[in-house]
């Protein structure tokens, strides 16, 4: 692996979604962005100043390169973009869990090029008045370069950079991500919800939920199901509904035996 | 009943937990009041002008008296005042649901006492840099008094004042106070919860937390187990919820399915 460190002055971002579109914004004023995707293009700017339509071979030839496709199109991105990476590039995801994109890309990528897990702890809705103060998750995988990309997101971006690791991140954002989405999407599904004798705590988790809804389904099914921690937050959250369900049912009388009930649910789904 | 429009000098209170200590902070510089609780009493101030202990007699006394009391001691707090209720003394409610107390005080009231069933819906923690702004319900029950408290409530206190019924009271706020306690409950069971690699969506779902996980227990209960409309709303909750357990656990195929399941969980857990 080269060990220089080079000036990024280009960066490629292969996958052009909801998220790809709020990093190009925001990287744009700083460097020379390459962006590619087959089905959500960037329209061609005739000023060649705009942000420019590239291929695959031109995303993988920048200093850094980004991957903004869904966690599970990861293994498939790197097998295209892989030919043309530069020694010395530097590969970053940005998926909502680290544990499984940090392998696909340390298994796939050429030894060569240097691999950094990130998760951006925001989406269009929480940075739609500017990125200062919002959060993001860096995990080193691989090469020297995780300080100076966290010294540009703090000092240029004004983020708060949380380096860690991909088993730490997936553990804790398992509860972050887990509940909030969880609870917002079955919030939604008891719509309509009240919006007049409304409480300012009420109003708090309407928020939340507001935060969420829109995200692509792919955003909550890496969340849901792509980190391993995911499953065991989730059942602990629906076995202290169940307790609370039994309890609200049968009263006080019955606390004792409720947590031995979620188990025989589980039987009955497993059937 | 009397049909006179009296001035409201003198405000009673019965009962001195959290939210008559709230109430009495924010009623104080515009009323003599007269605080009675065998357990909070307010400490006797020697100026004789702070918050006096009084008697259950000197409370009923008072043009307005309301009743601070948890709800299911509604109703022996109106044997315990009624004997020495005045002509024309409105007599108000505090409680999270209003169908039981308006039907309590509705039977056991004087016919000469004006009825007025409130809500307010904030408490302690979300009403810890004032009222303004915050909402109220008011539901009519008996008499004409309700538009010049409303007018206080408004110009004096700065409250968003919302007249309403009983029913619709209830039916609204078992969807506000039953998800968003429910939730809280069951959220703060499952700490520690991580305060690091939060989302903003997170940040509000423990915000939203934090102003009711204080609350009283007979609060809760009130919310969950008195409104009568509390039931259905947690059971759908729960049903949505179990969906959306077995939608993760099973995959896309099993969802036409899910929506039978919560039926055999139900059954199960009648056993």
């Amino acid at each position: 692996m080269s060990s220089k460190i080079r000036t990024i002055s280009t960066i490629g971002i292969m996958g052009f979604g909801a998220f790809g579109r709020l990093m190009a914004r925001h990287l744009q004023p700083h460097f020379a962005l390459r962006i590619c995707d087959p089905v959500n293009a960037p329209a061609p700017d005739a000023s060649g100043k705009g942000l420019q339509p590239a291929t695959a071979a031109e995303v993988a030839a920048c200093d850094l390169v980004i991957l903004a496709v869904p966690v599970p199109a990861i293994p498939e991105a790197i097998t295209t973009l892989r030919p043309h990476l530069k020694a010395g590039a530097i590969v970053l995801d940005v998926g909502s869990v680290k544990i499984g994109p940090a392998r696909a890309m340390q298994a796939a990528l050429p030894d060569d090029v240097e691999i950094i897990g990130t998760h951006p702890l925001f989406g269009p809705q929480s940075a739609r008045d500017g990125l200062a103060g919002l959060k993001i998750a860096l995990c080193p995988i691989r090469g020297k370069s995780t300080p100076r990309i966290a010294a540009f997101l703090r000092h240029v971006l004004k983020l708060k950079v949380i380096v860690t690791t991909a088993d730490a991140h997936d553990r804790e954002v398992a509860m972050v991500q887990g509940l909030t989405h969880l609870i917002a999407k079955i919030l939604v599904r008891m719509e309509p919800l009240p919006r007049t004798m409304t409480t300012a705590s009420f109003d708090l988790l309407m928020q939340a939920t507001e935060m969420v809804r829109y995200d692509a389904p792919n955003v909550f099914m890496a969340i849901e199901r792509a980190n391993p921690h995911a499953k065991a937050v989730r059942d602990r959250f629906f076995a202290l509904a169940e307790e609370m369900r039994l309890f609200l049912e049968h009263g006080h009388a019955e606390t004792a035996q409720s947590a031995a009930l979620p188990h025989k649910v589980a039987e009955v789904a497993q059937v």
